[in-house]
């Protein structure tokens, strides 16, 4: 799955293409620049990175997958990667997980990686993540790179569905800073060595291998809005009672999106007013007087105004917690949604002017 | 004109009747509360401010208009609303304009007036303005209360096109966060002291006094934007070429509520990469390959890639000035619109994070 930008990265456009065969064996990732908005020489780079994977892999050019994560404009450095490539193929090794996943940080401050066993079929099959995020983090996706591989045999069109529902739980709920990449892709790939048979939605356990790609998925998104860059809370927003579900999640965004709930947060400041107003232009079915906010649980909000018994200082108290949860329930109807999101520090503000062109 | 978000104050509701009536003969403004999330009290308190000026003054009640600005959810506090309004009633002056301007400041650090003089029927008529803007500030409108005054003869009905003309051009076109608040109001009153035939289009001078009022709403508009909150730089940002009028709009606001766009200002980088990213993503048609970017004239990006002859120095140079303009040509068709915006910085955040409930 790949980002919803109509500007992408020449990586994008190479994997875009390569999916149609629908035979993956590698992934070769670079992270610094991103090779977006690089013209033909982008597209020429990205296939010749993917060209020296496969010579040192020994496996088919067109099912090689590059992936390009940093500085939007900036060339390919390509005589460091043909040098690099071969070398990072030597040094392959079942252990290497938390190397590739440190790798392709940027910004991130940890490497996100995240696994998952279940049976199929009496086998124990292994589904593992890596991910890197960061900035430029906004549903539909972010400025995320996310390998999920699985040992499970799984047909191709059944990893697909696979993929997008979970991708729709977990990356596609999440923002940082409400601005959508040209880089975002997520792969998953499946080799078969588990030795089950071919899942796909008639095999009985099909539902519970999906449920163990969403666990990972969903691991991996919450690892990148808790290390959102310069955040200081991991904040779960949750809209219920919307009149529908699409107008659940415009609201829930605005909330999540909106700079001033963000930098209320980061005072730690129950500032529901803030969160309203954001309702209020989300675009969603509002009835102002029907409004109720909790935080954690705890009423702020009834009727559109403070509730009777608002507790400021329990309030405050819940506000000041490395995480917490907003829930707005608009009582108009059944509509429901969450996102996952963090609050905006001065930090984001140092680390985003300063990482310069 | 008012707020489009969907939550509004009740000064907001209460305008909006009286508009009905047509007939306006005062305004009465706080700062500090912006009386919104305040149940039925609200609605009550709002009217008896109201009251309390028609009383002051000896107009009808359903004359006077009242606003309000600061906090949400917070009331108004009565006891001293009640002994303000007839001190500020007893000294209201021809010279008082600047006092007012400055009363109705929140966050913002210089009050905001503008005035225009236009002959009418041989006759001059005069046009002024103040404004308070600072945090909130995303078109349709802005937390922005502005009001505007003119000794001219205008028909009602006129008066109302003429400024929603003018705020097309002005305070629909500003953007400071993104962030559309729940009591932006801009009223015009007229009082035809000046004695010229009541101005409606079929005047012959309906055209020079539209533009007047567009140059004094414009005026307050960017007066606005050079002083949101945290401010350092103030960008024009323009987007032609594209496809359509809303599409260039899409585009324009894209790039100016552009966290990573803002910041990279803030920097004083020439990131580029970031603003084709936000136009990638607006929604706006885009073909990557045709899409060209100038900061103040100096092309920066050609077919969509940066331009053979990018002139870093002199880029930075531009982006280190207190104001600069980017024009983005998307090379599709006719479409145009300008945006004005600000940057983002860490002041920003620290404002907004210690404004607290």
């Amino acid at each position: 799955m790949f980002t919803t930008n109509r500007v992408q990265a020449a990586p994008v456009k190479v994997c875009r293409e390569r999916l149609r065969g629908r035979r993956a064996m590698a992934v070769v990732i670079n992270s610094g620049s991103a090779n977006a908005c690089t013209g033909r020489q982008g597209m020429a780079d990205a296939k010749r990175m993917a060209r020296l994977a496969a010579v040192a892999l020994g496996v088919p050019e067109a099912a090689v997958f590059p992936c390009s994560t940093g500085t939007i404009g900036k060339p390919l450095p390509m005589d460091r990667i043909a040098r690099g490539v071969p070398q990072a193929a030597a040094a392959l090794s079942e252990e290497g997980g938390e190397a590739a996943a440190r790798a392709i940080m940027t910004t991130d401050t940890a490497p996100k990686q995240a696994a998952v066993e279940v049976r199929i079929d009496g086998r124990p099959v292994r589904i593992g993540g890596m991910a890197k995020g960061a900035g430029m983090i906004e549903p539909n996706m972010a400025t995320l790179l996310a390998f999920l591989t699985t040992d499970a045999t799984v047909e191709p069109r059944a990893l697909r569905t696979c993929l997008r529902g979970a991708v729709g739980e977990s990356f596609n709920r999440i923002s940082v800073d409400g601005d959508t990449s040209t880089n975002d892709t997520v792969l998953f790939l499946a080799n078969g060595l588990a030795g089950n048979r071919a899942l796909s939605p008639a095999h009985r356990e099909w539902k519970p291998f999906c449920a163990a790609v969403r666990e990972v998925s969903r691991l991996l998104a919450m690892k990148i809005v808790d290390d959102g860059e310069g955040a200081t809370k991991f904040v779960v927003v949750t809209v219920k009672g919307a009149r529908t579900g699409p107008d659940a999640r415009r609201a829930a965004r605005a909330v999540a999106r909106s700079l001033l709930v963000k930098t209320s947060w980061y005072g730690g400041d129950p500032n529901w007013g803030r969160v309203i107003a954001a309702v209020g232009y989300s675009g969603a079915a509002v009835e102002a007087e029907r409004i109720e906010i909790r935080f954690n649980g705890k009423l702020a909000v009834q009727g559109g105004r403070k509730a009777p018994r608002f507790a400021l200082k329990e309030l405050e108290r819940i506000l000041k917690q490395r995480a917490f949860s907003i829930t707005i329930d608009l009582h108009l109807g059944r509509g429901t949604d969450t996102v996952y999101t963090c609050d905006c520090s001065e930090e984001y503000v140092r680390i985003n002017s300063a990482y310069l062109t």
